[in-house]
């Protein structure tokens, strides 16, 4: 017999560690879902703020007390009401006390910090999810965002991605998105010990052979995991469904976080040239090629530096693949700026000054990293769409070349 | 040694059928390419106009008269100017004498017509293209249009289908299409017989077992076709490109039938669900997630129904599939009619009467016709979204209702 929900001695505790606008939504929609299965899941969610001063009622107070006391990121995510159970907390490793679901959603900058930080602060057993889209890429090699927090920690991370707008989000506009999270081998329950009432609290590991979880180059990861105790609930795509998925934000789960990230990184590329392309004078038909090419290249890109684990329908099929492409394509910030560079007759870097307030557009730096990154291979000429942005970025490639790369004899 | 192409003793001729602004359209990139490789086609292309009197320049002309003096088509495709070499022809019967490639593009509706016309009267060894986007469902079986055109002919006729708009291309806009054309095992030249010279000029047999071509059932079909006689150059994938490709219109050539008509013909119900979500207030985060559902929904439904033929890679990669897609979600007829249908809070079927001026939104009949059959076998609950459209087009679903098509557990 099953044991319930209700007759685990243990909840899944989460944090999210970030509290800008994706972070305070994706904190609002997982305290949502805590409050709704309190089974699964302790209530309250601990959200890691970088603790800051806020003007608010004529005071300077501090973020975090704010968020606590009026139930709204003042600063990052302003006129959304909170749930009650999200818990900001300026420690970070107070946050994560405890907690054995860990969501990051923060700058990619900021990640090896973090994770210095946490690094012997939070349980051996944790789990990770990353709303990071992305990868870092140098000349040496590529490293999925999600698979660099999982090596730093010593614990499994997967990826969320999709075709998200966090305001939109925030605002319970409905949207899809989707979750890659590989279940390690040692946290799946078979029937025979799916009944965790007496499980074993102390990392025991269940009946699977748990060295056998792969990374996302199909080798066997070198640091064992501990599995999840089994006096907590079971942790699979069930469950992360379950904490994530809100009547305003559907989930698919998926098991590959190799085409989930690359989608998320590498889509802002492509997201540059419909820009270029539209802010040139074409319309939708031209875009939609840009699309269907970019997305050509960046399966090509998987199954080139990830031939073992790829799978390709994540990107032809999921939010993360197509869905992901169409929006930051349509509706975006690297498209959007890029387009207003052609129109202007300027650089993109000059818009990136004058209308960004310091920030940066991904998909400028993805860009010149993935080129370095083909180039040091001498392959570049194999993505002729991935050659060209950059080319444009270095005023060296004409606009109304673009069409060419399409041709065939 | 191989033939140069200008050792051929006849050169391929080419008839449009149709001239609509999108045939039109056609003709004119048709007949910039005949121009352009006089060694592989004859200058001249007919196209066939069903004549009407027009009135210019104070006159009531014949629009063929006026087609073939002003090298305009005032009436379906005004201040376009059009190659001289396109011959508006206003009898059908001779507009495809000795043309042995004939390139279908007129509203579907027309073409059982067309085809008893046609039949007897070209030559046995032609090879269509249809334009014509799309399938006719009913209770008992779904027919290709390509198809239906092939076997009232006897002829093998393959699709063009794209993320194109007629007036873009009209001016010279770039975009991309794709072409299936499965090019018939007897047409295909070894290089031992590729010298044709001294070919047969009598329709005689390729060395290939030309009876074995298949439908797109897989079926063997069953009348053999007469090969194009070897006095012609080829007429495979890479001639059917230079026939169509220009600087401004890109071609990709496939193999699959299946998947550009039913990409063609399964995204107008799409579209009709994206302009009711966008209507009701929903973003494009929104109306991409009906969009990745309707994609999973086409190639369901091409996978349960031409198991043995079709090859998904099509819907996933052309641009008869998310390319056509996407433009015809964000910038064509069904869904800005649809849109417009719950903007106004009046039915689509009342925006038809009072906007469209006779004619009809395709995704309408299409959903009716395709939901019926579906129906009949008992499987319209595999299929959510078609489902759904069909009950929105009746009202008996509510648009908020959406969402929960999407969910999981």
């Amino acid at each position: 017999m099953t044991a319930s929900p209700g007759s685990y001695r243990r909840k899944h505790k989460v944090t999210v560690i970030g509290s800008g606008n994706w972070g305070t939504t994706v904190a609002k929609l997982v305290a949502e879902s805590t409050s709704e299965n309190p089974d699964v899941f302790e209530k309250d969610v601990q959200m890691w703020v970088y603790e800051e001063k806020v003007e608010v009622d004529s005071k300077t107070q501090n973020l975090t007390e704010v968020i606590n006391s009026k139930h709204e990121n003042v600063k990052y995510l302003a006129n959304i009401p909170l749930p009650h159970n999200i818990v900001a907390n300026p420690s970070l490793v107070d946050a994560v006390k405890d907690s054995n679901i860990l969501i990051f959603n923060l700058p990619h900058e900021f990640i090896g910090n973090i994770c210095r930080q946490l690094k012997g602060n939070i349980l051996p057993y944790a789990r990770g999810i990353s709303c990071i889209k992305g990868v870092t890429v140098t000349d040496d090699k590529i490293e999925l965002i999600c698979e660099y927090i999982g090596e730093h920690l010593e614990i499994y991370c997967g990826a969320l991605s999709g075709a998200n707008i966090a305001s939109e989000i925030a605002n319970e506009m409905w949207c899809e998105t989707t979750i890659a999270y590989n279940t390690p081998p040692c946290d799946k329950r078979s029937a025979a010990n799916a009944n965790g009432v007496n499980g074993d609290s102390n990392g025991g590991k269940s009946g699977t052979a748990y060295e056998e979880h792969r990374d996302s180059r199909g080798q066997i990861i070198k640091t064992p995991l501990t599995p999840v105790p089994q006096d907590y609930p079971p942790l699979d795509h069930e469950e992360m469904r379950l904490l994530f998925q809100r009547p305003y934000f559907t989930v698919s789960m998926v098991s590959d976080v190799v085409g989930v990230s690359l989608g998320g990184a590498l889509k802002n590329i492509v997201a540059l040239a419909c820009g270029f392309v539209e802010g040139h004078g074409w319309n939708m038909t031209a875009k939609t090629a840009v699309m269907r090419r970019g997305m050509l290249e960046i399966i090509q890109f998987a199954r080139e530096f990830y031939p073992e684990t790829v799978q390709e329908k994540t990107l032809w099929e999921e939010s993360a693949g197509w869905g992901d492409m169409i929006v930051s394509c349509t509706s975006a910030r690297n498209w959007r700026y890029s387009k207003m560079a052609v129109e202007r007759g300027v650089s993109i870097q000059e818009i990136e000054r004058t209308e960004l307030n310091g920030q940066k557009l991904q998909g400028i730096s993805t860009s010149r990293e993935v080129s370095s990154f083909l180039r040091a291979r001498g392959v570049e000429d194999k993505y002729p769409l991935f050659k060209a942005v950059e080319g444009i970025l270095d005023q060296k490639v004409n606009l109304d070349d673009i069409p060419h790369l399409f041709r065939k004899a």
